[in-house]
C-alpha cells in the first residue's frame, strides 16, 4: 500500500485527489472493469472509456482531467508509462525461495555469491561467476566460465553455454538457451565440415530475454545483445550478430548470422534480419517482414523484400487488383486490336 | 488384445468378418505395408490403396465396402476417426514410473494429490495444486500457486509460471513454458519500461500444447486457450489472448497480444494472428499466412495480408506472370502511340 | 599446440613459411585484427583482407600467395574448409565434468556403457542405451527405449521421447525435443479426437540438430533425419517427414508432417517445407520461402509459392512497380479512349 500522493510522485503524474483526499491508501491496479475501491486503474484505449464512469476505482490515470467524476485522477502524458511505474512500484518481483538449495549442483571452482538465490537443480559449472543478488530458478544451466551480473534472474530451464556473459539486472525467461553453437558448416563431397564456434555470447545489462529464445555464440569474437533491449518469446539471434541498445524485438524474429542492427531497432513478430546484413539505427519493421538487404535510412518498413511502410501498401493493395487489371489489359489490348482493324 | 466385434462397436463401424469370425483378437494397428497376421489397418489415402491386396492385415477400415478380398473390413464414414479410435483402445498412453520420486523437489505448502506420478527432478512451489492422475515428467517447473487439474499429464522440462491454472485432462508436450511475462514495455528517452505483468495464463480441459510452445500471461486478467484445442509445435501466444474452442494450430504460429480467435479455428504452419486483430468463428488460415486485420466472416483465406484463399490463387498467378505483364502494357503504349502519330 | 608443417598437412594446405619456419609452433586461430604472435589467421570475406598488411597473425590461410608479405602463408582452394580443419585440430571438443553423477538418474533396466559421461539431473528410463563416449548434460531426459550411439552428446535440457534413435557422432543442442507426438487430430462434432502417435524417430550419424528444434514422432513407422544434416536453432519437423543426407537447414524453417525432402537440401531461414511435399534431392531455397507443391527440378528457389529464383527477383521488382503500373494502365485507357473519340 502506498499513499496516492507518494504514488503520483513516483510516476511524475499531476494529482487531483478525489473527495478521500491525497492520503489515500492504494492497495493495487486494476482494469476499470474489475477494479476495487482502494484500487487505481486507467484505460489503456479510448474504447475502454466506456466504463470510466461505472467503475469502482478509487483513482484514475488519465491523459486530461476529466470533468464530473468522484474519483481521484492522476494525469499523465503518457498513461501507459505511469501504469508502468505504478505496478513496478505496487508489485515489486518476488521469488519464492531463499538460500542455496542443496538440490543444487554448484562446481568447487565456481564462484557464487552469497546473496545468489539457487532453486533446486541448478546447475553451475567451474570458473562460472554469479553476483549479488541473482535468482536462477530450477533447471537452469551455468556452463563452464560463465558470468551473470548483479541483480540477474534466470527463469527455470535456462541454459548459458561456456563462456556466455550476462549484464546486471537481466531477465532471461523460461528455456532460452544462449551461447549455443554459431551454424557454421563448409558443404564438401565427403559432407558437411563443422566450422567450430570459438567465441561467446555478450548479454548487457537491463535486457530482457523472452522464454524460449536462441542467441548463438559467435564463430570468434562476440555475439551481442546491447544495453536495454528488449526480446519476446522464441527470438532467435545467430553468430556474431550484434544488437543495438534499446531495442524491442517481438515473437519468432529470427536475426541472421553476422547481422547488425542499430539502437532503437523495434520490429513486430515473425520479422527477419538477414545474415550480414546492416540495419541503421531507429528503423522499425512491420509484422512477417525481412530486411534482406541493408537499410541505411531510419523509419517503418514492411515486407519481403523490404518497402517504405507507405509504399507496401500501395503494393498490396495493387495486388489484390491485380487479376481484375490483368482483364483490363486485355480489353485495351482488343479495343486497340479493333481500332487497329478500322483504321 | 480385443476382439474384432468389439473393437467395430467403440470405433462405429460396421463390420464384414473375414473367415476368422468377429471373435478374431486384434493385437494391433499398422499401415498395409507393414501390417502382420492380427493386426488391423487402413489406408489414410487413396494412393495408399495399392498395397491392399498383398497386405496381411487380418482387417481393414474402408470408407466402402471392397469385393473379392479375404480379409476382415470395418467401414466408417471417416476411416481417420476409425483408426483414432481404434489406436487409443489398442494403445492407451503409457507413464514408465510410478509413485513420487525422492529427488522431485514439492515445497511444504503444495498439495499434490497422492495418486499424481511425480518422476525424479520435478520442481513444485508453494500454493500450487496438483490434483489426481496427473503426471509430471523430470524436469517440470510448477510455480506457486498453479493448479493443474485430473488427469493431466507434463512432459519433460515444461514449465508453468506463478498462477498458471491447466485444466483436465490437458496434456503439455515438452519444454513448453507457460505463463512467462507478457511482452509490454514503454519506450522513452532512458530506455524501455517494463509494465509488469500481473494477470494468469488459463488452459481449458482437454487442451494440447505442442513442445516447446510459449503462451504469455496477460499483464491483466487472463490469457486463455480453449477447451478442447490443440496446438503443434513452437506455438506463440501473446499477453491476453483468447483462442476458441476447438481449434487446431500447427506449428511456429504466432498470435499477438490481446488477439481474439474464435471457435473452431484452424491454421496451417507458420501463420499468425496480429496483435489486437479478432477473428470470427470458423476460420481456416493456409501456410505462412496473417491475419493483421479483423476477420469478421467464417472461410479459408491465405496471403499476408489475407485474402480469401480463391482470391490469393488468382493474385499469385497474376503476380508470377506480372513480369510478362509488363511487358505488354509497354508493347501496348508503343503500339497507341504508333497509332497517334500515324493519324 | 602443434607445428606450421603438421597443422598445412592437417588443413591439406600448401605451405610457404615465414622466416620462422615450418616448425613454428601455432596456439590458436583469430581472425585478422585480434590475431597475436603464435596465432594462425584467415579472412572470410575479402572485405576484411585490409587487415592483412598489419595483422600480428604468425601465419595466414590464403586463396592464392600473398607477396611481399612476412607471415607464413597456408594456400587452399577453400579456406573456410581450412580454417575449419585448423580449429577443429586445435580446438577439439571439451566437456568439463567426468564420470557419472550420483545426481543424476539411471533407471536399473538401462543400459549405460561405462564411458558414457551423466552431468547431474539426467534421467534415463528403462530400455533405453547410451553407447560409448556420449555426453549427457543436465537436465537431459532419455525416455524408454530410446538409444544414443557411440560419441553423441545431448547438451542440456535435451529431451528424447520414447523409442527416439540417435545414431552415432551425433549433437543435440540444448533444449530440443525429439519425439513428441505428432499432430494428429481427427476434427468431430463433439471436438478434436486425437489420433495416437504410435512411431518414431530416427536421427541418423553425424546429425547436427541445433537449440531447442522440434522433430515429432511418426504416426506409424518413422521420422528420418538423414546422415550428416545439420539444422539451425528453433527447426521444427512433423512427423514422418523424411530429409535427404547432408542438408543445411536454417533457423525457424518448418517441414509440414510427411514431407520428403531429397539429398543435400539447403534452405535459409524461416522457410517451409508443406505437409506431404516431395522436394527432389539438391535444392536451395531462399529465406522465408515455402514449397507448397512438389519441387521435381534441382535449383535455387524463392518465395510463397515458390519461384526460381531468377525469377522471383523480377516478379519482386515488377510488384514495387506495380502502383505505377496501375496509373499507366489508366492513362493508356484515357489516351484510347480519347482517339476513340476524335475518329
Amino acid at each position: 500500500m502506498i499513499s496516492l500522493e507518494a504514488l503520483g510522485e513516483i510516476m511524475g503524474a499531476y494529482l487531483y485527489p478525489g473527495k478521500e483526499g491525497a492520503a489515500l491508501e492504494i492497495k493495487g491496479v486494476a482494469p476499470l472493469e474489475t477494479a476495487r475501491k482502494g484500487d487505481l486503474s486507467f484505460f489503456a484505449d479510448l474504447k475502454y472509456k466506456k466504463f470510466l464512469r461505472n467503475s469502482e476505482a478509487s483513482a484514475v490515470i488519465v491523459r486530461e482531467k476529466e470533468d464530473g467524476v468522484n474519483f481521484a485522477q492522476l494525469v499523465h502524458p503518457n498513461p501507459r508509462l505511469a501504469i508502468a511505474k505504478a505496478c513496478l512500484k505496487l508489485y515489486p518481483i518476488r521469488h519464492s525461495f531463499y538460500g542455496q538449495s542443496s538440490l543444487a549442483f554448484v562446481h568447487e571452482e565456481a564462484h557464487v555469491h552469497k546473496t545468489v538465490t539457487l532453486y533446486p537443480h541448478v546447475f553451475i559449472d567451474h570458473g562460472a561467476r554469479i553476483e549479488q543478488n541473482c535468482v536462477l530458478y530450477p533447471g537452469v544451466y551455468v556452463g563452464p566460465g560463465c558470468f551473470v551480473g548483479e541483480g540477474s534472474v534466470l527463469y527455470p530451464n535456462c541454459v548459458l553455454m561456456e563462456g556466455t556473459k550476462i549484464g546486471k539486472h537481466a531477465i532471461l525467461h523460461g528455456g532460452s538457451v544462449i551461447g549455443g553453437d554459431g551454424f557454421g558448416f563448409v558443404p564438401t563431397k565427403e559432407g558437411n565440415v563443422k566450422i567450430p564456434q570459438l567465441g561467446r555470447v555478450v548479454v548487457e545489462d537491463n535486457v530482457e530475454i523472452g522464454p524460449l529464445c536462441t542467441v548463438d555464440r559467435a564463430t570468434f569474437d562476440e555475439t551481442i545483445v546491447r544495453e536495454g533491449t528488449k526480446f519476446d518469446s522464441q527470438v532467435h539471434v545467430g553468430h556474431n550478430v550484434d544488437i543495438g541498445k534499446n531495442s524491442l524485438v517481438c515473437a519468432q524474429v529470427a536475426f541472421g548470422g553476422c547481422a547488425k542492427v542499430g539502437e532503437g531497432f523495434i520490429t513486430a513478430g515473425q520479422s527477419a534480419v538477414g545474415a550480414a546484413v546492416n540495419v541503421c539505427s531507429h528503423v522499425t519493421l512491420g509484422p512477417c517482414s525481412a530486411a534482406i538487404q541493408d537499410v541505411t535510412e531510419s523509419g517503418e518498413y514492411m515486407g519481403m523484400p523490404l518497402s517504405k511502410l507507405k509504399d507496401w501498401k500501395k503494393e498490396q493493395l495493387a495486388l489484390k487488383r491485380l487479376p481484375q487489371m490483368r482483364l483490363e489489359l486485355k480489353r485495351l489490348q482488343e479495343s486497340l486490336d479493333a481500332l487497329e482493324k478500322e483504321l
